[in-house]
């Protein structure tokens, strides 16, 4: 099964491959990932080889879109078993670029997109948004995919992409995906593997907790007093410290007072030095 | 022949009659303009024709590289001649997209090339490169042209054209174009139709300025000397004032002090209000 997965490093050869698969009268899906891969990211290769027909996914841990203090030297590397878990998915494709290869001497152009990246993470963590717009443009533009598709669970990620696919006119439809949970309703993340087994127990509280607010919100109790109980709450179980708990406008995530429009509840939490993030549907 | 030359005005028209295009076998050259169209702009037509076969141009007068008190109310709009004169170079197509087909409510992304934007134009009019680093990157998207040709009158503009291509992976060839000239070597604008009879005879001196530039520096001048003494003899010809006459690295627009690596000099001065820019190879 393995065998059926090419690697490739380059962009000539990742488009060599694509248009190979294309003129084979195949459509092309595409599932960006940093890597340290579970059954959310292949979930998205599932969806693009249904789709599409011909699936691409990269890997790529991209420097720029982690600050200086954050993790980006201890995100999990697990190239061999990811390939393995691509090929056993269906994955056609693998895009492994070089960092050289993404941000050769010289590069110097950045994509930026307001509004949306501004509140909740992009608070947060200022660098991320504008190093994941930058990233997402490249591998977009690199692999020319019909469809791209991305996680629910990065859902402010999710809307960031949709932007500025639709500002840019990049032609990849962009496609999100149902967030993966495990039994406790943890959603699959890359970085659950830093919790440790006591932390991993309370991790899955943070998934309750949000269903306990989306209820207390649609029985009435006022927005602001669902998103201080919710945090409250997470801080009772055994979260450190809580970053945001946020109902939001599903679409602009800005703050809204009634469940009027279409609501999106959001959060992320710190067990030790591990965050997690979640998100539902209000 | 105007016969030819068919009009688009949004996106999908225009993937469309390109697709047609490379059906029919043949390739794709682009020209983005803001109108206002003289035989530098045609000269870019008939590059693409001769190169790709099927030539597009856009007319668009982008708001966003005007500061609010820039020219873009009064800069000339003059879609009919310019499709007769791009009818009569041989183009195929015109994109011709409304303001609110290039930038629909919500819009929110921003390219931004740094480095080769920052100095010159980008001192001068900080405004401007974010706003051309963005439209051309849309333009070049929605084109999905083979090339894309742009005049060198506008040097600086073609490296951040250039950069921004190369480093969000555009699929798209840049391809720079030499400067039209006026027998005076005026190098031809459309901002030359605000010159009064008076500042035109004036403006041939900014071209002739930079060749006198050029050769005191050839025969030792220090740098620095030959730059201040052409931005002293504008002054003395009639220019109003003088933004910059400098002579650079070729490729970085980085400050140089001797000529070993391949330079360019380059200007911006003003009579009364029109802004006159040129350049040059040293």
């Amino acid at each position: 099964m393995a065998a059926s997965l090419s690697i490739v490093r380059t962009v000539s050869e990742l488009r060599e491959a694509v248009a190979r698969a294309r003129a084979a009268g195949a459509g092309v899906g595409f599932a960006p990932t940093m890597g340290a891969l579970h059954e959310g990211h292949l979930s998205l290769i599932r969806a693009a080889k249904a789709r599409c027909g011909f699936a691409v996914a990269s890997l790529f841990v991209n420097p720029r879109q982690f600050a200086p203090h954050e993790d980006f030297d201890r995100y999990p590397r697990t190239e061999a078993a990811d390939a393995a878990l691509l090929a056993s998915a269906g994955c056609d494709l693998l895009f492994a670029p070089e960092r050289e290869a993404m941000y050769p001497p010289g590069f110097s152009t950045s994509v930026h997109v307001a509004e949306v990246s501004a509140p909740l993470e992009g608070e947060m963590r200022p660098h991320f948004f504008g190093g994941v717009a930058t990233v997402v443009t490249k591998l977009l533009l690199q692999a020319q995919a019909d469809a791209a598709f991305f996680g629910e669970k990065d859902y402010q990620q999710l809307l960031v992409v949709k932007r500025l696919a639709r500002d840019l006119d990049i032609p990849t439809e962009i496609i999100g995906c149902p967030t993966l949970r495990e039994q406790d309703g943890l959603a699959l993340s890359s970085r659950n593997a830093y919790l440790s087994a006591d932390e991993r127990r309370i991790a899955g509280r943070l998934n309750l907790v949000l269903h306990e607010a989306i209820k207390a919100a649609h029985a009435g109790e006022p927005i602001a007093r669902a998103e201080a109980d919710a945090a409250h709450r997470l801080l009772g179980a055994g979260f450190s410290s809580v970053d945001y708990v946020a109902i939001r406008h599903a679409e602009t995530l800005e703050p809204i007072t009634d469940l009027a429009a279409p609501a999106r509840i959001l959060a992320a939490a710190w067990l030790g030095k591990t965050r997690l993030i979640d998100n539902m549907a209000v």
